[in-house]
């Protein structure tokens, strides 16, 4: 078989050595005599790969124990729901950092629940750029300040974080999770939809810090409660084991290949090599998004005109470069380049540009 | 690879065919050179399994077109909380019939959402019985009435549905869909868990008829609102994908070896071996629910005493047969025989049975 090089936005590439430990296990799982699709959610076997799951992410992003790590279904989308309504309590505010298409949704999810405040809008600049994080400040009574720190579809990364004080500082990192170290105890929570850098779609990541459960009402329904699920580990109800497998099987792949720190080396490697060849394009490739804040998973970027752009996606696709579309709301490219896309893929990428400018600027 | 008779009751077995063609596709769905699980949600390789999935309920199910077939994640705990917050409005009643530990979570959260009525309530009998299906009314100011079609916990399943008239019948089928055939328009709504008949954790069937839509206000949040679902087709954010495509290759499955009503006669002899071997055990073996209710899924038998069922769990467990454990929450034994799980595991189980009791009886 030869593999695409796989450069969708999410669901994304995976390690080959993940999908083919999947492979030799989904009809008996290590020699079990049944698989672990087919396993009580309450037995042994998957309790090991629960735990361990659980536990490495805890070990690769260094969070303490003033954390609860659990999972869940629904996508980071639910969560736009679930933390306003768990959080954005008493008439508090919830502060949001509006940076593009993922931060929008959130609040206007917010907005249907409680009070909510946009400490910076970024559509003057048409979402191109983020706010110094020294300037982000939350409001006088502010339940939380909530931001994305990678625009999977803007293409922009938070570099540094606000000192909310102590207001607590929440982030959807969908996108950019263990892509890089992060200082997880100036977060009050961080989640993450699986499907970008750790595994198969089906489960969202969430870290909460101990103290913020307080706030969880019982007017709440059980799902939608943050408590139901840390008081149960994240077995509360069926979770969605399939990707949690895939999820324990990634961390392992990130642990053996150097951590957080190693994934951050080659995130900018591979990023650098992008915005470089746009660089030194003369113009022919212009990235929208300000130096500073340009993402190292997902490279956005526009050609001359939009039958330009036609051309390169169809030739890429014939050269066997997978997802180089720009989302549908936005247009022109985007090669999204997560922690399991391999090197290679984006030097060829590169080198692909490179040609095609040639024959075509 | 010996298979064990995997009797759980959910995540539960599968299809030895299902779990065989997802292991032949996991690494390289069908020559495309990326797994399904890697391939984007807005593709053409994802869509196809998408919509032949929603198809093949439809088709297994004689689903008219008055009805949005969608996926959703967070089991079917999270649809307690939708069902309400989507469904009980304008100061209406929510029916709910407590047959059994399923039944009352569905109405303890429908409880935090608006004003809630026990139309049955089980307690007394100890939820070992049902209520004759036409003695069932719906309240005067009823929002909906809720049924719980089978009760995985307790063994019991609805043989008839009530008449409601006007009144929406919602049902949770998540442990007997598709296990036999069922008037679906007699029914508002549907939903399912499919880690039981249906397919891998991680995704919630829900059928819905479209004139319910109405109802669902725009004070919801994206997430928990039907209609952000149904004005999808069930792409507004990320899908369950694996369990999607997993359910699909069930489908597939069951069409292919009879569909509905196949399975149903497959449960009735089933289920029929293992209630009968109890009555000719003179009493060693008893089911506590009354005859006229007995599940065809989930068969839930007692022993003389503790001791003999820790005994008989050991031994069957020795003798290759997993999850015949009763819930932690009632005890004693159950063996849950869904559509994919073969004839001879219950005549295996049958047969030891009465192998333990000539022994220990
Ligand atoms: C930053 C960010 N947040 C949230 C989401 C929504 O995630 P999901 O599709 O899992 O609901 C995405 C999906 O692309 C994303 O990139
Ligand atoms: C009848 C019934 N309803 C709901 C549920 C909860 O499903 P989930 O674990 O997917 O939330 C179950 C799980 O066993 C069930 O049997
Ligand atoms: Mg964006
Ligand atoms: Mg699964
Ligand atoms: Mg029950
Ligand atoms: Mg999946």
């Amino acid at each position: 078989m030869s593999r695409k090089l796989n450069f969708y936005a999410g669901p994304s590439v995976l390690p080959v050595e993940v999908l083919e430990e999947l492979q030799a296990n989904i009809v008996d799982y290590q020699g079990n005599g049944f698989s672990l699709i087919e396993a009580s959610h309450r037995g042994k076997v998957y309790d090991k790969v629960h735990n361990e799951a659980i536990a490495l992410i805890k070990e690769l992003m260094g969070i303490s124990d003033d954390y609860s790590v659990i999972f869940l279904g629904g996508g980071a989308t639910l969560q736009f729901s679930m933390v306003p309504m768990n959080f954005l309590v008493d008439g508090k505010v919830g502060d949001y950092t509006l940076t593009g298409t993922w931060a929008k949704k959130a609040y206007t999810d917010a907005e249907k629940i409680g009070k909510v405040h946009a400490v910076f809008d970024g559509k003057d600049k048409n979402y191109t750029t983020l706010p110094e994080a020294s300037s982000v400040k939350p409001s006088a009574n502010s339940a939380y300040l909530h931001l994305t720190s990678n625009e999977t579809i803007g293409g922009l990364e938070w570099k540094h974080w606000p000192e909310t004080g102590d207001v607590p500082l929440i982030a959807d990192m969908s996108s950019d999770i263990l892509s890089r170290p992060v200082p997880v105890d100036k977060f009050a929570m961080i989640y993450a939809g699986a499907q970008k850098n750790l595994g198969p779609a089906g489960a969202t990541i969430a870290i909460i810090r101990n103290d913020l459960l307080e706030r969880c009402g019982d007017h709440l329904t059980a799902y939608l409660n943050y408590k139901t699920h840390t008081k149960s580990n994240a077995l509360y109800n069926t979770p969605p084991v399939f990707s949690i497998w895939g999820i324990k099987l990634v961390l392992e792949w990130i642990k053996k290949t150097g951590g957080a720190e190693a994934m951050a080396k080659r995130a900018e490697k591979k990023s650098a090599l992008l915005y470089g060849t746009m660089a030194e394009s003369n113009g022919f490739y212009r990235c929208p998004v300000d130096e500073k804040y340009r993402s190292t998973m997902n490279v956005v970027f526009r050609l001359p005109n939009e039958e330009l752009e036609a051309k390169f996606l169809k030739e890429s696709e014939e050269a066997g470069m997978l997802g180089l579309k720009g989302h549908r709301s936005v247009g022109g490219c985007r090669a999204s380049i997560y922690n399991s896309l391999p090197e290679d893929a984006v030097s060829t990428l590169a080198q692909f540009m490179k040609e095609f400018q040639r024959k075509n600027g």
